[in-house]
């Protein structure tokens, strides 16, 4: 796993989640401020946890038992910039999968964008619920963090 | 035009416009924030004044001498929550009009939802670009208002 | 309690706490946006809860049997704008106390506003932490919020 | 420039600055969310560069012919996790200075944290103001980029 991103193409991604730009997400030269990209990573990573029966819904008290996947870091990469209210889509596919860990690799595309305006890695590394120590990966987590791959 | 507000159903409101939910709306209660509404409103209406040229859109020279909206009052009650990664949908109409500012009021709805979980009031005062003084409200500005009554 | 705020000095308020601004608070305006305002006042009173043992830091078991304070009401009036990086300060008072709800008064200020910037009101009406119904004030809670009238 | 990060000791930064936590920085399993690691080291690292005078306090007309920093590239690292209403404070040093470019070092500490408990890293690459082509670091922003180093 290389250090440096570059500017990938639709199918280099898995799974895709549209996302709405905000007003506030724009900072003073009116592109969308560094910091939101990681909201919007972090947000379609975990809806498609959830979707796919990985994390809990809120409220879902059954899922408590699940282990939690703690993020241990994150990175991005900006090629070129988007603004309000231009909506984007975030593709998504697992780059790295180690014994309790998943990297993610993501994309930031607009509809014109034949390559993505910037690249994320988001590495989450999974813990029991209760002794917060790292745990194997579910073999229900591996089978889909592979199918993502 | 009273300080309390009530959940209103749909057709109360004349625009209505997608927003997706963020992981990071989430409180440490598993509901959206309270804050996170008024980024839902801010965008909402921005984005209408956008599409319908009453607002400029980043990077459109040409628009610079269209009066500004500030914003000079903002209030939201709060009927019931909802939570990330549930998309919501907000309605906008068109409450108040003054010589130089609008009264927006705005709904939160999920699809399940007959009345709004949140209701808003959203004011901008318009103002002449360079001195920041109040301006009449331009007339193409007034018919798109009137048409959101 | 009257819809209209006005601009109040310092000493109008009983309680302050500072906060700092950040980057991204600032809108392509090159002020902080109205939504941010609302991030301050909830960090305030809620640090002024936990500051008096009204509510509960993480990871503090015991106070689970507290009553929770749901914000069911927000508002804003904004008279200047402030920008980062100026840090600033917010003011607090209770300005109402009912069976089980308490608003607060919170002004913006900077360290040369003679009077604050901006003005807020916030309501939480106390539930219980299982049935979500709401209770009485504790007595706890009313003496804090008197003193802060 | 390794990828790894380590929490370092206080004595590896050159630059500290204090940051209020805010109630919204808390996700639902109460620690501060990752994404807002990031708007603490934007605002560090911009009101550190506006205090030097290597970037424009809002309204400063004059400094509109300084070049722009633009973000190409971020990352960040968490150790431990920290909770609202604990303050922070950023640490802050350069740690590669090229041609164009320069790479800040952050890290997050508490008044406890004998190392940081976030790491993070943050690459400005300076653009001339109108083209938006990379333009030289100017001496001076240099001259401050190593005394940071």
């Amino acid at each position: 796993m290389t250090d440096r991103m570059t500017p990938e193409p639709r199918d280099a991604f898995r799974h895709f989640a549209p996302v709405t730009t905000r007003w506030a997400d724009n900072d003073v030269y009116g592109h969308v401020n560094n910091v939101v990209y990681y909201a919007w990573f972090d947000s379609v990573v975990n809806a498609m946890l959830i979707e796919r029966g990985l994390a809990p819904r809120h409220g879902d008290g059954a899922a408590q038992t699940l282990p939690i996947g703690l993020v241990v870091a994150t990175s991005c990469q900006y090629f070129a910039s988007v603004s309000f209210p231009t909506p984007v889509e975030i593709g998504v596919r697992v780059e790295a999968l180690g014994r309790s860990s998943v990297t993610y690799r993501l994309g930031v595309f607009t509809a014109e964008a034949e390559t993505c305006l910037a690249a994320g890695r988001f590495t989450h590394v999974y813990v029991d619920n209760a002794s917060r120590k790292p745990v194997p990966l579910p073999e229900g987590h591996r089978a889909v963090f592979e199918s993502l791959s």
